[in-house]
């Protein structure tokens, strides 16, 4: 028995689904112990947008560290920090005129939804967040209470409380979706807190994935992303957009919702912000909203730890200029060239996304899951999210060479023609 | 007006204690950009116990990048992870008969608690989690309601449900505190347990800090940890030891529990264990209670580090033998003969503490908060800590030079002087 | 200063809309201390079917006092209880087919529904309760938190959770709502629930007024009503009618869903249940969820009173036979060409109802308010309800005289066009 | 299969105990349809403290009747509920210099309870309540959280929030209860308010029973309901006394509280206040709570029934002068002459109470069970109320002739022996 299977916990998941020890990784490609290459369809479930062991962060790290740079400082300023935020400023907030403070805190995503939630309610006065159905926000009890998939909310043993779940309002209606979602809900939304006897209260804040990863690759559309954000602000709540899988150029511009016309208050990031797996999580709160905090109130052991801004400057390097997303761009065009088809050949194969994030819902779980497993034999890693798991999805680095992205697809493609005609 | 003031959330907090810019850090010294050197008392709030930029771990860490070895793996299985889980079992499980599997969760100490806190409840199909006064486990919405502080409860903006806090059961009694802790505190809740009409009903679980840093460096009894051990096995409650400041060697030995004579089922593990501030987080979780997760149900971006298994791994190598716990041991003679007399001289102060984490209870918070500013002038970094702030906290890392550790007494035993004459 | 003025509670409501002193009462007159008379539409907010001081059931009453009879007796065997539920039986539920359980609790409508959402609960394992917008349900808590208005759920000083609002199934669209009810809605709940990761579960109940009264008199229409039924025994939730104010004859049959084509699991009863205004409530419940109740687990010191029995049992006879239903349909019609033209005549008004409850939605709450006052002063009592109370509502005792009838009738004509003419 | 057990709900209690059809009553005489008579300890739960059918009462109400008195009113001002708030003003509150408000609310004891939960919470802006352990306060959602018992608490199927128990101040330590109640607890509570991390915060309100009925004959301590008081007062909580059981006279004097010196911001008052059974629930608020209240925020139906006031009015006749009163101290002292030789007879035997409100504490569910199922069967109505129901609990109408008295006291001790010695 190996060491995992003696001694780590029975939560352990995706090593389930890719059962080898993975030694080596570079860019798109991770290789196991017995020296077998996969290439990544998967980057550490978005985090990996610039690839494994990035060399430009590698080289920045090892660096810092034989300098002996601060690796480790609670919220004290550093000079890494100093530069991980000017950077920040200058190449993503100063060119989109926000006006947002970043916040730092427990690096994960989850942390960063909890911190959100907590300002959001401060300023408000009020306690009810609206969250939507599909959507994905984290473990923690105030995150979870978010998150809509019922084989998380299980685990918590307590209600979780102070959140309503409404409809996502989908770019595309998801094959036989009856949930109804659409901006007349939105209105109804409206009607309700306007009518002192619906039952309902103006909540703290709408929390919403502009892109809806784990949920199955789901894209808000834009008219329904505005008419959110514009209730949002007539009712005096709190705008959240969650981009923390979405976010970091995943889309083809640095925020998933860059082109949606769209204000919000607070942006939660992790994930990616890190650069190269670094743990980093980063609230943008703009200042009417951030004024509220007092300090201290939500503190963190590793609230920004000098690898991470060091290696996530490096990252913000890929947004100085626009070669990394005009790459994206064209990458992404490769990729639904040679997914778009299967929608068009199998009726009950949806094809969705929004750049180098694309979902291929195969509408079964089974289905789903007998694709990963065969791509993976053959070399490449993929996962399955949505309901029951039928969304194939992909997400491989944004700087994956041309070649591996092309036996990625071809492996993909041919893989599910198998899995569907066998059916 | 910096970028700290421009941009960084007003929820920064112990940059204004320190209000400098760090740039480097080795061992327990850390240095401002203008080159002022800090003998460091504060380790990152407990994380350093190895000292800043240790240099075995550095090497490591280099050599892992530099070997392209996997940074970011969720929790697949890793080589790094693999070495990482023996070598804790080795050095730290098997000699204490320990049975209890790891859990990775998102690597803060807030994610294990709430992770413990998950199974205790699924585990025992019961709800209300007990806590203590003046306990601190964390920041998101399931661990707050267990921490105490009602400056960090009155940031969640909801009721903090599902959990019981009763007094803490101190090795001694907290100057004029009237919370009444105490043996017979536990008898009587074991009688209301058995009580049908009492209002209560026995808890999901038990959740304490052997040794509560942040509350105020509180050390509790044996007798009573025992007392509290023997209650929760006989009502049927997960008894959950939250080590995540005390652990890692930080008391004299690898647990700050391991002469108390009891056996957790839950060990919530984080700071300390990633060796070199890399963050990781980890619960060691009896069999018998592991059993109850489903696969993947309580995920998270960042368990697991590489990086943080590369540092971690050496970290163990320190328990390998006892140099360092007799190294302990031997400082922590040093610095209770320097500041116990603090005790001896001011009927307001008490000393209190295990091993080298000390805290030195001026009654004051205002007093506290001039010892640390004038010591942070002096070139000294502790921090204040406790209800209201009134106990200096001494956590130098366990590494310091005997040099750097009589600078930082001689500094502090100094300044309390000054400031408690000058009252 | 009067003795209410004094020393009653600031919270006294309707006798600032009638400010006298009310002596006598007969049928559908109330007489004040002055012997200034008033035609009756109020009834005791739907108390009050047979009339003030119905002559039967006077005489049985003082015959009951007289001859000793029990008074107060718990929830013991009495003879009275005996004849109630026997005749209640026979009467009411064999006719129907219904095999409920009658439970007694105490006695107030809030009482029962809360024994309702208990019993739902424990039959179920679930903890969510599905009311609606614009729904009354009373005013304690477990109760409090089904009732839609904000003016009474904001009086409860904690948080309403376990119960979810959505729009009501109105028969006619009510003025300008937007609140998106309708069969459509009903669809997608049902999706949700069938949708892992909608966050949403099934629930333990739906809970509904066929006739909402104090919500502005939106009468339910047949096919959602319908739907509902089939919705909650699709998804194994217990089916809950309120028809505690709209029941008991009002709406011209005794139970106000008679004619709807339904089956609810339960039904709660109170006001006309005990005949004169002797308080009084029960619960209908099906045997298969009655059966999960354990003796005395809902107790109550007022549950089912001799007096409230006594006058209970004599109001059933009214049930023997179709003659008092019959002149229910009668009067109705007399009601309905009296004030439809009201809404023929005014855009902004809306006349809705069933039997002899109606509404006239007047637009505006100080519209309605005018109304009642005019009313008043020219000797009839009516009342508002409905959102920010701008529904005049009907519901005079069913045994009015025909006289008294079109007096209230000619008055309240007059007077709404005084009102809608002055605006 | 009679009706009851055909149609009655399965939740039916007390008749399972005496399983017999009552008929008639006549002050301390039950008469059973088969014409057996029944002496009454059990008084319908502490209600009938004027007796069965109480004289004065009966033409009262038949005259009120007769008259057309308004029978239902909701809260409109009647005559009747005139003569009564004169009259309760008059002979209770006056000669007390209390200043409190009289209000009226759905007419059982728990929603008394519901409305000052509601008003406390208001009135602070807190939501805590501390309730007591053994304490009874009702059924509803709100009350149901304050009482204690599991066997009640148990039947809500949603966890019961914002209440905190801890141990009551018993005059007399219950057998071998090792709970902790005293005085020394309430310090240690007042300890926990003033320190912001014991995770405890200042209630909105304590609600405590003078005297616990339901909860097994607890006499809280003079002492102690002081210091409950002055804690109250210091930390800003609303001190609510539930006198619903022990109030009326029951104790010797009107309140139960009376020769305690202490001042309760709100008394909840139901059973006893109706004199004959006519349900009625009033609390007595002080008026700068009571101010908070906004008209109609807490509604219901059956607001002060006529009947009840009639004969609530007649019973405050009984407080005009001392002889009721007297009567009590005498019937009293015949009492424990009676029953404290079984406590110093057996050692599992205590006997507790206050004027003739008196528990037999006979240490064992069984043994009570029995005695009670004894007394039964040789004409003794007697019930079993505490912690698993080891309570024989006497409370006669205080109206009872001394043979009834007598033979009742006769057929206790003789039974009680009997079971006793049996074992």
């Amino acid at each position: 028995m190996s060491i995992f299977e003696q001694r780590e916990s029975e939560i352990r998941g995706y090593c389930r689904v890719y059962p080898v020890v993975f030694d080596k990784a570079e860019n798109a490609r991770q290789t196991d112990e017995n020296g077998k290459e996969y290439v990544d369809f998967f980057a550490g479930a978005g985090v990996l947008n610039f690839g494994h062991n990035n060399e430009r962060m590698k080289k920045a790290m090892i660096d810092y560290i034989q300098s002996n740079g601060v690796l480790h400082s609670l919220d004290l300023h550093t000079t890494a920090k100093r530069r991980f935020m000017e950077r920040f400023t200058k190449v993503i907030l100063e060119p989109r005129n926000m006006p947002h403070k970043m916040q730092f805190m427990g690096p994960t995503g989850t942390n960063a939804v909890e911190a959100a939630l907590k300002i959001a309610r401060r300023a408000t006065g009020r306690r009810e967040i609206v969250a939507f159905s599909h959507g994905f926000h984290g473990m923690t009890l105030g995150a979870l209470a978010c998150t809509s998939n019922q084989a998380f909310r299980g685990a918590a043993g307590i209600p979780l409380e102070h959140v309503r779940h409404l409809p996502f309002g989908c770019e595309t209606k998801c094959g036989d979706c009856k949930l109804g979602c659409g901006i007349e809900r939105l209105d109804e939304l409206r009607a309700a807190y306007e009518d002192g006897s619906s039952g309902l209260l103006p909540p703290a804040a709408f929390l919403v994935e502009p892109v809806q990863a784990e949920g199955g690759v789901n894209v808000a559309s834009k008219a329904w992303l505005q008419a959110l954000s514009k209730l949002a602000k007539d009712v005096g709540a709190v705008l959240i957009f969650d981009d923390i899988q979405a976010g970091c150029g995943r889309t083809g511009s640095y925020f998933s919702f860059d082109d949606m016309g769209v204000d919000p208050d607070i942006v939660c990031l992790a994930k990616g912000i890190g650069g190269i797996g670094t743990p980093l999580a980063m609230n943008l709160v703009k200042p009417e909203i951030d004024k509220h905090w007092s300090p201290g109130e939500h503190t963190g052991t590793f609230r920004g730890q000098g690898l991470s801004f060091v290696a996530g400057t490096e990252a913000l390097s890929y947004f100085e200029n626009d070669e990394l997303m005009q790459d994206v761009t064209r990458k992404t065009a490769t990729m639904r060239e040679a997914v778009d088809p299967l929608g068009d050949r199998y009726t009950s194969i949806q094809v969705r996304g929004k750049g180098m994030m694309i979902g291929i819902d195969v509408g079964s779980g089974e289905k789903a899951k007998a694709i990963v497993s065969k791509c993976f034999e053959k070399g490449l890693l993929v996962s399955a999210c949505g309901s029951g798991g039928r969304v194939v999805k992909l997400i491989p680095p944004l700087t994956i060479p041309d070649s591996d992205l092309k036996f990625g697809l071809d492996t993909l493609v041919e893989t599910t023609h198998q899995v569907m005609e066998a059916a």
